[in-house]
């Protein structure tokens, strides 16, 4: 369906972070001494969470959108998404002043419907299968010729994800490692790409939820994995990499750990509550894998991407009282 | 009980902020669209939350403490709370490197004993009346000589607190309004204080819950009046003004606006959702007082100050689902 898989050169991710800027935030670092004290290193935050839509995912929709053909741009952006994608998608596509067709599961939560269109999201709904939401989407773009914009499986997309990291390794001194939440791979492949491409002295780890291990197996095994039933409170790690995913993952990330729903939803409060920022199940992942121990920290520098903030505050993964 | 109780001047003021840097953080100024659509106006949000111990107490605590001789502060210091300026205290005390003697009720919460302990504090339990707090305050300090130094009805404390309207207007393009929780008055008297000193350009309101609105009622009827049953969930905000404190606020505070529980509770969770951070319910009130146009903004320039983040996230003022 697309022909944005490519893996981004250096130069390209330099050109990503020059065209969203101003059109994304350049996001604040913050430290814990809690964290510290726990896990004997030196953790810095990275807050993704105060990103515009309120996830790292407008970087890679601003750069997307932002590098289409006027041509391309008149007929609009589309995608298949229930969740941060697709707000960042209607937001940047806002920004241009072009329309987005998100495919939406009528079964979608109000509060994601909602958001979509608060950023003047144009909304199909379809049925609640994959085979649904792709064939709905193929009608949007037969209908309006809109360019497709996957959330993860594009070159251009991981070219921009990669901004984030090129601005955590200037906000701070030198990091031993980032840890970045890994679901479709988008991030995590930005990430390890530009910690490479800076002299690789800094080690990218991913870290996922057992729930949903596709990238530790294929990690591990070396042939690409999915996922059969992804069962975790980490609902935007529910994805599975792709072959371009894979293939960046495979050569320039360190390691792939796991944590458990009960260590996301422990660490996820500990941020909620020492550091007093708002952060969804799927940024609480790596908080969640140097707090167990899943990667040892002592006396090291590490850096932790703290994804996004988009979490319905009436559902929360702890119990009342 | 105390001879602090005196009105800060300018200078005394100045010192507190020398004395205090380092010790507390210069906490960061943020906006959100959100908020400024609601409003019509252009809001500035100090937070408040991000600072030591998770509210601006620590910047009165850490002042008193820090401005205690050495003869005193080899004592240690004392107070009865169960609340933000226990932590504060027990914060600041542990800087020093003295005791910090803390009597709380045997019914205060877990979290709350915790947090005190966290910080080093030396807890007396008492029984559940103001009667029994005192009369324990009373026998720690005969038995430890340590200071007494009240959360709220003092000089030094008014004098701290004010430093967070001093970051606030150099942080910010001119306000015209700034907005401060009230509850005992300390952090609206030293807010109120130096907006008067730097020439009174900016008009400083006080947000207080309909609940518990003896700092209206006093300023509106020109006599010092109490909470006879206070009731509201901004719990930091139950305490009611001393004669020290509503002298100041009498005089250089324009005016104090009531809102409602269900009005703080719901800009509570619009700042969740929408800033990513969390703010305890206190914190919320002026924020209500904003989105509610009990005080008009439009065209404004408005500084609200976020006083605090020390909340039960297992325990929220809204329904789950």
């Amino acid at each position: 369906m697309s022909d944005n898989r490519f893996v981004p050169t250096y130069s390209r991710m330099i050109h990503a972070r020059e065209l969203i800027a101003g059109k994304v935030h350049r996001t604040p670092v913050m430290t814990c001494g809690y964290v510290d004290r726990i896990t004997g290193g030196t953790c810095c935050f990275k807050l993704e969470n105060f990103q515009k839509t309120g996830s790292f995912k407008a970087r890679g929709a601003a750069y997307a959108v932002g590098s289409l053909s006027e041509a391309e741009a008149a007929r609009g952006s589309a995608t298949h998404s229930s969740g941060n994608h697709a707000q960042a998608l209607a937001y940047a596509s806002a920004v241009r002043g072009i329309p987005a067709h998100i495919v939406m599961p009528e079964n979608a939560s109000r509060v994601k419907i909602d958001a979509v269109k608060g950023y003047g999201g144009v909304i199909s709904f379809c049925g609640p299968t994959l085979a649904d939401r792709e064939a709905e989407l193929s009608r949007v773009i037969s209908r309006t010729g809109a360019a497709f914009i996957h959330p993860y499986d594009d070159g251009r997309i991981i070219a921009a994800q990669g901004s984030c990291a090129a601005e955590f390794l200037e906000q701070t001194e030198h990091l031993d490692m980032v840890i970045a939440p890994v679901g479709g791979g988008g991030l995590l492949s930005g990430t390890s790409l530009w910690a490479y491409y800076q002299g690789g002295e800094t080690a990218v780890f991913g870290a996922e939820p057992a729930g949903a291990d596709d990238a530790r197996r294929s990690f591990v095994s070396g042939a690409l994995a999915g996922n059969i039933r992804p069962d975790t409170i980490a609902d935007g790690l529910r994805t599975q990499l792709s072959e371009l995913t894979f293939s960046v993952i495979r050569r320039y990330a360190a390691d792939i750990v796991l944590v458990t729903d009960e260590q996301i939803a422990e660490a996820m409060r500990l941020i909620w509550e020492r550091m007093k920022v708002v952060i969804e199940p799927s940024a609480a992942v790596p908080v969640a894998a140097v707090l167990s121990g899943s990667i040892p920290c002592r006396n090291k520098r590490i850096g932790i991407i703290l994804s996004g903030g988009n979490v319905d505050v009436s559902a929360l993964p702890w119990s009342g009282g």
